[in-house]
């Protein structure tokens, strides 16, 4: 397998991991999602990496770059279902995940975007968006 | 890797399919879906296959199984993302898919199920479901 498949939600797209992410895998993935975006219009992209138990410095630094290249086409990126050993062993490896949000499931990151894309769609900076 | 994630979306749960499946995956999934659509309540079980190049008899046995299994649990199966190639060497071997839905996307697949469901919340198995 040398892709994985992007799912079109909505405004939202959609990406699972489940394998870890070598060279051509990752470069195959930014590329499809900067034009999926581009093709689709998509406000948020979310990452499920519920099946993964290990997130190394190069895959944080895929992710990190998704979201970078995300929010230059106009989109945020969520990751989601991240288990709590790899949250645990993040944070010791001194890994933030920059660039990215992140929320507990698919469902907390598809509220998480809706929230930022509304709060977007108010286009009033001023405003507080507490709510 | 031996299992695949399962994400749940509202009263739906999406299973995206990236690697071909062998025996104890196969089994694995299968169990995992039925106890999540015990422990959730889901209605529908979308299955993404659009990273696979090939189906196999076995792999169409397995959607099948799924497909039966949920439909018991009063979940509907909608098998998405199908690629064309696939879709001729599926009828060319005279598999069939018995028990699953088919739609083309995710979003196509959704609004199938929001259908199907919706039908069913009517109630009432005399009244023309036509609109």
């Amino acid at each position: 397998m040398d892709r994985i498949p992007i799912l079109r939600m909505g405004r939202f797209l959609l990406v699972t991991i489940q394998i870890d992410l070598y060279d051509r895998l990752a470069t195959n993935l930014e590329s499809d999602l900067v034009q999926m975006v581009n093709k689709t219009g998509a406000r948020g992209v979310l990452i499920d990496i519920s099946a993964l138990s290990i997130v190394d410095s190069f895959m944080g630094r895929i992710l990190g770059n998704i979201g970078s290249m995300s929010k230059i086409m106009d989109a945020e990126t969520v990751v989601v279902g991240m288990q709590p050993a790899v949250a645990i062993t993040l944070i010791e490896l001194g890994l933030e995940l920059k660039g990215v949000h992140t929320a507990l499931n698919v469902e907390k990151g598809m509220e998480l975007l809706q929230e930022k894309i509304g709060a977007d769609d108010l286009d009033d900076p001023d405003e507080d968006s507490a709510e």
